[in-house]
């Protein structure tokens, strides 16, 4: 890859972001309006998610839009094509496809250094270095914008201890992203990315999904789509009867452990599939990661048996001292990133909608909201939803005066 | 009916009663719980609850736990042998099978005249008597739980008002009351109830579902699992996107009536389905309402028409003067109370349990709140669905201090 | 029922055939060609069907179409109102309804005794009569159809043993038949008959299916809809590999008797579920028969055991030896039938309209035929198919010469 | 991919192989019977099926079991690290991936030029090809086995025209077949394919499925899982009323095109799809073919306007005269074949077990048959479905005496 030539590079990146905005008009309708409104123009605003043809499309709606654009992301989640077309349509890039987490912190560290204004976040760890280790940028940045639930929970438990000094707009509580990108899209893709990871077919097996959130209840619906017989693990007892009530049977991972063929962590949560769990479950059991990360599988003690073994693309088997295997997808990274081209474009076309409102929404008005979460106003999520349904040709049944009065007594 | 000897009609009802005891076992621990705590031991609890033997449970246990007990329903609601029943038990009961609204109005009054402390209401009805006729007793009521979504609405217009003088717990905004009763209880049943009155299939239909809440989702699932093409008419821009994401059409129904062959109102909104729409229908439209009630088909206008003929048990022919013809089911009321037996018994036990806990609630605590609508606490709620899961042998994960760290900081 | 004068009878049983017949608009079709062409004429046909509006259509149509029709059906099948009205329009009837098995014999006898030149049975009953005490009448008879899988498959047998002596089209066997009639309606009317008869749901629930057939499909297809969890109890490796694939467990039932909340025994098979496997099932487990008949269940067992109460309308409840109760619904007879409107009216129309072609057919060509079991010609099939998807408004792409010419060489 | 050294190519290969071998139990089963029972030693077995590892295990089965192995496949369906795999085991290759039209037709001659015994065909290309240029192979051949519906087809065909003068086994007629391969199989990879291609989402888009055979249902099927709103274009009345229960639209596809989003070609037949529907279809539309071939689309005219740009790997865009756009995938061949790797592994375990058993059915009894197209027995069938259900741990209730006398004369 690296001996491409870089004119080729950004051809294939400028093609393959071109598919993408084919499948984005709601973000081409926020883009026109952001530039109308020339809101942007000016700011600094650094975008810090996974780097692929559809953020790409954000990136450059911001900038069209305006905004003086820098885009940083992980070495592992970095497509090079994509970072260097960005590079060549002139916003600041700071990804390298395949670096290693040393230079990731440096590109990180750089990425701060151009002092956005506006940062719009996946997983908060960029807002959360800038607190650690960039004080300055804290106190002049407008705001933020978190992508993810994973992201969000943390921001929360730093602004309940009183840490968080900035207004964080929480793009991933809107309706218009859990509802779409978190249900149907994680869901769908991290299914359909499994089946075209491995070849296989989920028909006839039991597949145990590890929490019941949005991501969860999406995966669960597509594998028992497939055939497959779904088991729910939960620690939370609605969830749970919402499990039963979806036809999914409801266990405890230690008690479903056993029977697991497949099991997908949906949690984003650190440890929620122990090295106990693995003891339990039979030989050659599929393990993966759906929407949040390798941090919610014993990654660490299986790296540490030095008994692991690629035998197939993406595709890692490790020896257990029991003798028994487990064939980890993508080292348990969220696998629809890890090892396939993320969320489908149309859900994200929603959230990077809503990420781009957000931004407008900070150059506006938060940045002179106290520090804290907030949500997404229900009139962005209107327009965004009103965007898609329009390009879908569907249409809503007026709000008249009648039905708004009798809303209200009947 | 009337005729039939009161023993016989006694015998029947605690049969029936003994029926959907024997389902709601989460009923039966908050029944014991409720006694050994005493709590409501000489309180008069009024039940305003559509009168079958699932309400009649909830009743009984109240009874039971030591509470005064008067119940009140509407005549085209209850149920002679159930009421019987229970007035054979020892309840105070306000209901006679059959009644005419000028007797019902009456023995409302009289329900309310027995001077009920606690008020579990179905559509904010007595609730609303009350503040307009019973001014002393809404000063000494201790509060009130109401169950529906078309109740909730108005007591909280009220309340934006001024004018609730009274705490109430919005059972209705549970997750373990709407997202089963009414997303898999009254979605099942008003579809199974349409099916069994007219003995069609769904099958090849399409079949028109205006409102995409709870209940219009469960109404849209099932269809859909039974060969429907559902037809998704909303007011509101994310559900439709909801319901386009779930696989159907989203069209307003001014749009969608042409091609309806059945129509579902499942909005709870007076007047959602107009006299436009219908003369916009296909000649033999079914039509009926789910979850709500009558006021939201024109049934005024068609009644006015004087053209309706019986052309089955539970569906009535009328001729609208364009010709065509329109099938209305059980006079517009919501079908699976009118002509079947209501919600499921498993799906009444979560609710019905959430209405004696809200009681206990009342008793123990709310009656020092000020007036408003409030939500049932959750560890009521995971109280409730801990119950269900534990008779299921279903199992929860244990929630390990690590777990529950992780979920601050991940 | 029997003290009701007859003309209201009468009167009602019309009012529930006009219904039906809304519902029908290829037997319609159907029955207006029989006219037209002549060829009922002056012959008799015998309905040996479950005497319901929709059979009822049927027998109308044949009548309308210039046959003498007689019609008969045990007591135990028989809505009275609608055997009235018949005999009211000129047709012969030989059923009563609540008939005593000895009883129904005589009526049985009386109408083969009217001497019918064609006869259209359902479970084969009347043909195997017909062979054992009416010699004379098999000898005359043009020919025969049947309905049902659980009738053509003893008289495959009967053919292979040299004793079928007569025609008989196997009218189950028509795509147009097993597809629609099996699959979706008694699939979906046994569920919506069970959930209707016990107010319970399926959420949740582990339903074991007892044979993967057609029907077995239906019932699977539609519980797991429900939100069940489906056991699949097969003797076939084949089906057992399918029902697999469609997200089931598959176990045989001796394995899965011991966690069955609900059994649908859907074999068509006598004996196949056995006093061993009820053993072996939890306290208050239900039971019951789709498609098929009680003889599937071990009822005389269950009777012996003189514990049988009635716990509610259509649900008797057993005591077992071993103090374990089974609930078994409409004392094991198919549900839909028993405690509900059988089949749904659109698929009747398909399988009735069949029926009177099969009719048609044994009138104009089969009576030529060596005695056997014979399809319906795909050509009658196609009939069916086309009236009614033209009923539907949909609509086909044409057969051009170059596709046919493709559908050879490609 | 040619200057990578041959050593690698291999060991990817087999690291490829072993893979789909893991997940292939009934063919190792198979495998070791032939071995055991000695049949197929000495014999020359040719191989014609898509080169990919689920098919190089059936070939290195056969080589294990003492079968003198050649295997033939077109460059375009060519895995070369595969075939260069099977090379170093020992086998005869002649297939080159990137072949162009000539030089497969040199390699398939080539091929038959080893004299194969038994020929296992897919599209029935290579037993027309012997047919028409090699008579001597032909009159010395012991038979044939053919994979897929359009190849079984034309040598029906040929049989009704006498032209066949070989016995071949219909391997795709088998239940243990097309139930899962085409149903669940292909429907399943194709869909898939197209997320994966296209990065898009199906939810909330009109899919067109021409032809509802076994593929077709199971491409509408997972479409539908999946939130597409499903029509379906058939020229058979009773497919027609199959999809139309099963919650499709029904229409031609002249009717259907205007209001397409993505067309799926699922018919197996030449020109299903015509230059006149590709007019009639909005802009943007997709276009691919599942199970069948590019001959089902208008290639030709496509191809002949000069337009086609590939804006996608894979993903061709064609400018049409109106100016309206066509996007079609893999230049329209089956794109889970042309573009993701076929059926999942599973699904093809069992119809290659198939193959094999056919092979081994050629050697011992079919040798003798005189020329036709017979179906694989029962009992094969059945040996098939019953190693898989082992492998999965189902068991099945045991047909004993009772149940087999009931079912002669129930």
């Amino acid at each position: 890859m690296t001996s491409a030539p870089v004119t080729d590079l950004v051809a294939d990146g400028d093609r393959r972001i071109a598919w993408a905005q084919r499948g984005m008009p709601v973000l081409a309708s926020v883009r026109d309006r952001l530039a109308a409104g020339n809101v942007l123009t000016g700011l600094r605003v650094g975008v810090g998610l996974v780097l692929e043809p559809k953020t790409a499309s954000l990136a450059l709606a911001l900038h069209a839009a305006g905004a003086q654009v820098s885009v940083h992301c992980p070495g592992r989640s970095t497509t090079q094509a994509v970072a260097s077309a960005l590079g060549a349509a002139g916003l600041q890039v700071f990804a390298e496809e395949g670096a290693c987490a040393e230079r990731d912190a440096e590109l990180a560290r750089a990425f701060l250094g151009t002092g956005p204004d506006i940062l719009l976040d996946d997983g908060a760890c960029l807002i959360r270095m800038a607190h650690r280790e960039f004080p300055d940028l804290i106190a002049s940045m407008l705001g933020a914008a978190e992508e993810t639930t994973s992201g969000v929970r943390p921001l929360r438990a730093m602004h309940q201890d009183g840490e968080l000094r900035l207004p964080v707009i929480a793009v991933n509580d809107a309706r218009t992203k859990y509802l779409f990108d978190n249900l149907y899209g994680t869901g769908q893709s991290c299914v359909m990315a499994l089946l075209d990871i491995t070849n296989l077919q989920l028909a006839g097996r039991v597949v145990v999904v590890v929490g019941y959130g949005w991501v969860g209840q999406g995966v669960a619906r597509h594998a028992a789509a497939l055939g497959a017989r779904v088991v729910v693990s939960e620690i939370d007892a609605i969830r749970a009867l919402q499990a039963l009530h979806d036809g999914c049977r409801v266990q405890s991972l230690t008690d479903a452990a056993a029977d697991a063929e497949v099991v997908f962590a949906a949690t984003g949560i650190a440890g929620a599939v122990t090295r106990a769990h693995l003891a339990a479950m039979p030989d050659g059991v599929l393990l993966c990661t759906a929407g949040g990360g390798s941090f919610e599988l014993p990654m660490t003690y299986l790296d540490s048996l030095g008994t692991g073994t690629p035998v197939r693309q993406a595709v890692t088997e490790y020896v257990l001292p029991t003798g028994r295997t487990v064939l980890v997808i993508g080292h348990g990274d969220c696998l629809n990133c890890s090892d396939a081209e993320g969320n489908p474009i149309e859900v994200m076309d929603l959230s990077l909608s809503l990420q781009a409102l957000a931004a407008e929404c900070i150059a506006t008005e938060a940045r002179s909201w106290p520090p804290g979460v907030y949500p997404v106003t229900s009139q962005l999520e209107t327009a965004v939803a009103l965007a898609r349904l329009r390009h879908e040709g569907a249409t809503l049944e007026l709000l008249t005066e009648e039905l708004s009065a009798a809303m209200r007594s009947c």
